[in-house]
């Protein structure tokens, strides 16, 4: 008798994805998963604290139709049938995933990147390829040629780890030459100067993919969204969940679509941050990619990065150590608040004086 | 040169799924969706509120520890391990087939039930077979004989839309004989005399799922979860999302999970309801089938269906109106409050005076 409780090939095969360290609240000082440091918009907690006494017992819009209009607002677009609003932007990669990708396709990614894309094609028993950054972390004209069985393309941009962009000049030449969509993973562009969503208007198989998490300061609320052709957003939607986001977090994301001036306030003061603790790191002598983001890639000559790590956990600040196979490690540091950063700073060069 | 834009097969050939319908909020009595007719638990509404002061910049618990212990201690479970949360049983219900059902391979549901199921697995490029209920609503012991191709079975129960229950005897019989996974879909169990999680703990193919829309009258927030032995929790957690459920439901949740005695009451009210509302439709000459759920399922001789529904829509009274091929059609109504159900019957009566 076969056994009663047998899962995909896929599923029993992989790895699950495991998310940056979340430490219970308390003294830790987190800069490991990018994650805004200053509270949300008073608009957001007024929004979502209205909500709260609404008709919670009935279904919520099952197409966020508020937050649509506001996005559409807020970035130019020609109306709410050019969005699609998500649990989260993990939600939206979840459902281009799945609605490009078969059994047995593959996607590509580039290197070193987003590994949440490896894990979103594991599950759906696809296959991945990744294609390595060039010096300068540009991508060779090669990630655009596609060969059949590529049936999707993601390229974060600005890049995790490293913060770096590719213009829109940049993307609309690679789009152009490859045979499938490429998905613009935006979660960062807030931070950067530029952004690829007017090639959207010209290109149906450019898609983009935005988050509250980061520049909203809303990672507790979960709430992400696709920009796309309208045809596209109507043939992605019927693989959602009929309700995928709930009223508390579509008043929140509402409120904060329509606030861009505390947006712009926010990023900028970040971006200022930024901007000090690049040089500062320069300063300590590490070699600091310049980045368009709201974090910091950086590497030491010293090469003792997983216990520069350590040594900043043991004194309660929480980075990111990556290690990428045959390309090497380094530290991705979150901007913080100024204080944070001065606190990691601070231990960075007392690690360093032992060195 | 390929369509750049291509989906997957499975998807350009699926019509969506059409959840009931939403109409703006005013002045419709809604009896579509068995939504719960009363507000929200006080304390669930000032959970939500405290949470939004909380640090809603961060991600939140990806495994929603707090409402799994309180679900634990709620449901008699032996701890957190035997659940997984999840964004409306809905999503729980996806991960369910992209855990156990491939492209090609086959999901089995009775007939007539919840469509949903259907869709799931055209999204997944899976087939579906149905399996007829017969007099009384009593599932053929053939239900339970599973040929090789099909890797999950659903069984909701309460059954939508008849409201009927197969006893946890019966259902214990059924899973023993199929070589596949059970999944009991509990979304109204609630409304129930019984419930089949104790099976859980016997039966590792036995996986019941669960909602806080009807019952629990959180329609809006967005939580479901699934009880299943800690090792097909701990697979099917690889599907999901990182952070599957945000901050504010998980602390409406957890509040929600830790008020039966709210439940209890709020169960009672509408069971009482549904005994009464079942009784005058049988006064009106309809045939009404006995019901364990929030809703009720009825037939007329006249067999006038359609037109009734369209009668009570005008009179801006929503009920559900389902026709199923091979089967036949009638209205399903679900339990609102006494003075809804009374403004229902009143309009129901008018018709029939003039049939």
């Amino acid at each position: 008798m076969p056994d009663p409780l047998s899962y995909r090939p896929a599923l029993s095969r992989m790895q699950p994805y495991t998310p940056g360290e979340q430490p219970a609240p308390g003294k830790t000082v987190k800069l490991n998963t990018n994650e805004n440091p200053y509270p949300p918009n008073p608009d957001v907690v007024k929004a979502i604290q209205d909500a709260a006494t609404g008709p919670l017992n009935r279904y919520p819009d099952p197409v966020a139709t508020a937050f649509r209009r506001a996005a559409a607002d807020a970035l130019g677009l020609p109306g709410p049938e050019w969005i699609l609003a998500g649990n989260g932007s993990d939600e939206i990669l979840t459902i281009l995933v799945r609605g490009f990708v078969g059994e047995n396709q593959k996607l590509r990614l580039p290197y070193p990147s987003y590994i949440l894309y490896r894990t979103l094609a594991d599950i759906q028993g696809a296959a991945w390829e990744q294609v390595a950054f060039e010096d300068g972390w540009q991508l060779p004209a090669a990630f655009g040629d596609t060969p059949d069985d590529v049936r999707l393309v993601f390229l974060p941009n600005p890049n995790s780890p490293s913060g770096t962009v590719l213009s829109a000049t940049e993307v609309e030449r690679l789009a152009a030459s490859m045979t499938c969509p490429l998905v613009v993973d935006e979660a960062y562009a807030d931070f950067a100067d530029g952004h690829c969503i007017e090639l959207v208007k010209k290109h149906a198989n450019i898609l983009v993919t935005r988050t509250l998490s980061k520049s909203y300061g809303l990672a507790g609320v979960r709430f992400g969204y696709l920009v796309a052709q309208p045809q596209v957003i109507s043939q992605l939607g019927k693989i959602k969940d009929s309700y995928n986001c709930d009223m508390l977090s579509i008043a929140a994301a509402t409120a904060a679509m329509s606030s861009q001036a505390w947006l712009a306030d926010v990023v900028a003061r970040m971006n200022a941050t930024r901007q000090r603790m690049s040089g500062r790191l320069a300063e300590l002598g590490f070699d600091v990619t310049p980045s368009k983001a709201n974090f910091v890639w950086c590497t030491h000559p010293c090469g003792q990065h997983q216990a520069m790590y350590e040594y900043l956990k043991k004194n309660q600040i929480l980075v990111r150590y990556m290690q990428f196979p045959d390309w090497g490690d380094g530290l991705r540091i979150s901007v913080g608040t100024d204080d944070q950063i001065d606190a990691c700073l601070m231990i960075l060069e007392s690690y360093l004086k032992n060195v």
